[in-house]
């Protein structure tokens, strides 16, 4: 069987749930942000489960805007800070993956490189970057209150952030260490290696310290998928993380980053691509819409159009809810997120109203409604047409919403011959079906 | 009972342990960098015998230097980074406090306030953050090469710094958070404060996206005993971890120090002076003496030469190591722990040999060694006579020198009333007798 043989899944455990207004939910843990049981818990269950990995979104800020409309939104107010958050999953588990956002744009490489280094050793090779441009201008004002960067310049930060990282990765051979008593040495001098990085960007002189990890270092996770986006995953990653509604798209999209890996001499086989999924899933379908309904009840407009506003990149409050949406400048935010969403107004000819109501689950990913098996099979068509080697899970609720997927869609994968019976590894790289990178210099 | 009535313990988890050769002490556990069995089981240990808290060191670089030498010490190498540990010890501990180090120099105050405070959130009220700023001009090299700043200018940035700190983790009131699944009302907004900083290093608008924890927020340790850091502890520090290794210098330090607070509108007794005290402990005198000279044998000369020359900041490789000291310049490094060396030098008239021998575990701190009896005896009188309000022991090697005190020690401490028989609570404020902050503007 090929590395495609199983879809490989993703728990996106994003606090009270990925719908805003999924807080609300009779099951939904609402106290996220100060709960550690509630994330222990959700490890373990997801572990149990077979996930590939845990994956956990981040933002430097609070989201400015409308105090008032602000404070009936649980995202963006104060959540555990993702890179502290998994060093204690990591104690609880001991397969599932885990990956964290942190930001080219408001971190230095130095300190990214390491504090991913120090998770990896402390789960024993599980940890993920998930490499990010920051898009919401706002966080700029927590970082010297300079003005936000354009996104060609992010752009071009982040490769080179990337480059020092990768370059840190590689301060210590793998053999490094002797620590020999008897001789008293402790390292192989030969072993160690400085970066003497001079950049546009940073100016890095290493080693850095801490040592490879039993996956050789953390596995790099991408977002992006503006053109930019797209060059830089098929360059430097090894997942992409992809918002796609239309299988047409998505099989666009992937063969169009896989096709971008062999000139820069990188085996397709070693990105996965994995489109998040936010799924409401039910016993029976009518379970599934009525729970589907419950929560589109409780979106209140004042939150959709703000919802709506942070993906389009502009303030939508002036116009008419039940109107068309008006002519949307481009964003110097995440462009690909603004591109899929006006497709989707566009597509399907929607209001204001609907357009917000579309994506307060799943904020311009797949959307899908049903029982497991209706589930799955949508699940199945994108990854046997290569529209996606596997999926972020994002429930619209948690900590319910990931139990629904866990007891329901992932046994009806495994009667498929889809989804793994257990795990391959110990390591992420060893589930995923990704190599393990030799040192380099 | 005073707050003064129990002394404070820290326990100081430096890898492999604090003499410079005690990684090649027969049960030193060597791989401590990349070892978390070897501190989960010390955190559970140093919360069996009660300790306040764990403290870690930090440094962001190898240290440079001929690397022939520096592949002979296990310290500045490669080791977990502080933060991403602590959360790890966190799930495994329930009272203990958990404190790292987080330099001023090479951080921003937005990340640093926001990793302690998901530390403090992760651990129920157990965070501490220790204050420095970067002795090492070597940690420049990995954050954009200018030259590292001079020590007034550190500590001008560290105030600035420890000012936004505090002011992010005022951001949301003790009771913001509402969870109003009813009305739909996730916080209060009137219970949001933005900080809006704007000063000569910093701007920071804020807010921070953390709640306050069980203890209000971290307590603030520092280790700094220049005049510039004796006056940023006297107004900021609740715990001032410092090295002294003569009693009558420690208690005029301890008057010092707590007589510049009510200047500052602060009472003495909310800030513990925790001076660091290494201890070499047997069962009878001659065992500890043995178990010193073993380790004092393993040092080799270039380590020794090495390790003085950085505590000296000065490189002392050309002078004959069994004759006196030369002239030392005045160092832009940490100037307080140069005076105390070059002090005991002088009251003792020693060799280099004789000097670097005298610092190897102790760097410059209270070093005792003899039976638990000799060794309480030392604390009892620096408790007495306000040297010390409790200590932060620095075991030679570990995880065996930790179980030596806990195991021999500590029940000659409480033998005599001066150590707690169980937690006083759960948080670290509780334990250490420390205020819990209310929400300030």
């Amino acid at each position: 069987m090929s590395d495609r043989g199983h879809i490989k899944l993703g728990a996106f455990l994003h606090a009270t749930g990925h719908h805003v207004a999924g807080w609300r939910a009779p099951a939904a843990q609402a106290d996220a942000g100060v709960n550690l049981r509630h994330y222990l818990d959700m490890a373990v269950d997801a572990e149990r489960a077979g996930y590939d990995m845990i994956f956990l979104a981040d933002t430097l800020m609070v989201k400015p805007g409308s105090l008032d409309t602000m404070s009936r939104i649980a995202r963006y107010t104060a959540l555990f800070e993702p890179l502290t958050l998994l060093s204690a999953l990591a104690v609880v588990t001991r397969n599932i993956g885990l990956v964290a956002t942190a930001t080219t744009t408001y971190n230095e490489p130095f300190h990214v490189a390491r504090k991913f280094a120090s998770l990896d050793l402390i789960s024993g090779g599980r940890a993920g970057w998930n490499l990010v441009t920051s898009a919401n201008p706002a966080e700029a004002g927590n970082f010297g209150g300079h003005a936000h960067p354009l996104h060609a310049e992010r752009y071009e930060r982040a490769r080179e952030f990337h480059k020092v990282v990768l370059g840190l990765w590689n301060s210590w051979e793998d053999d490094a260490f002797s620590y020999d008593k008897e001789s008293g040495q402790y390292f192989d001098p030969a072993k160690l290696h400085a970066l003497e990085h001079e950049g546009k960007h940073f100016q890095v002189r290493g080693p850095l310290n801490a040592a490879r990890s039993p996956q050789g270092h953390p596995i790099v996770v991408q977002a992006g998928s503006s053109p930019a986006g797209r060059a830089l995953a098929a360059e430097t990653a090894e997942v992409v993380f992809t918002a796609e509604t239309d299988l047409e798209r998505a099989r666009a999209f992937y063969a169009d980053v896989k096709g971008r890996m062999p000139a820069f001499g990188r085996d397709p086989e070693h990105l996965k691509i994995m489109p998040g999924v936010y799924a409401v899933v039910g016993r029976s379908e009518a379970e599934a819409r009525e729970k589907n309904d419950q929560l589109q009840r409780l979106i209140e407009p004042a939150v959709g159009l703000s919802i709506l506003g942070e993906m389009l990149g502009t303030d939508l409050s002036g116009h008419p809810i039940d109107g068309p949406l008006p002519d949307i400048p481009t964003t110097n935010g995440g462009k690909g997120r603004q591109e899929v969403v006006l497709a989707l107004a566009r597509r399907e000819n929607l209001s204001i109203r609907q357009l917000y109501t579309a994506i307060a689950g799943a904020r311009g990913h797949l959307t899908v409604c049903g029982t497991a098996s209706q589930v799955a099979d949508v699940l199945e068509t994108w990854f046997k047409t290569e529209a996606a080697d596997g999926f972020n899970v994002m429930p619209p609720s948690l900590p319910d919403g990931l139990t629904d997927f866990s007891e329901l869609v992932i046994p009806e994968l495994r009667r498929r011959g889809l989804f793994r019976e257990r795990y391959e590894g110990s390591t992420l790289r060893e589930n995923l079906g990704l190599p393990i990178p030799t040192f380099k210099r």
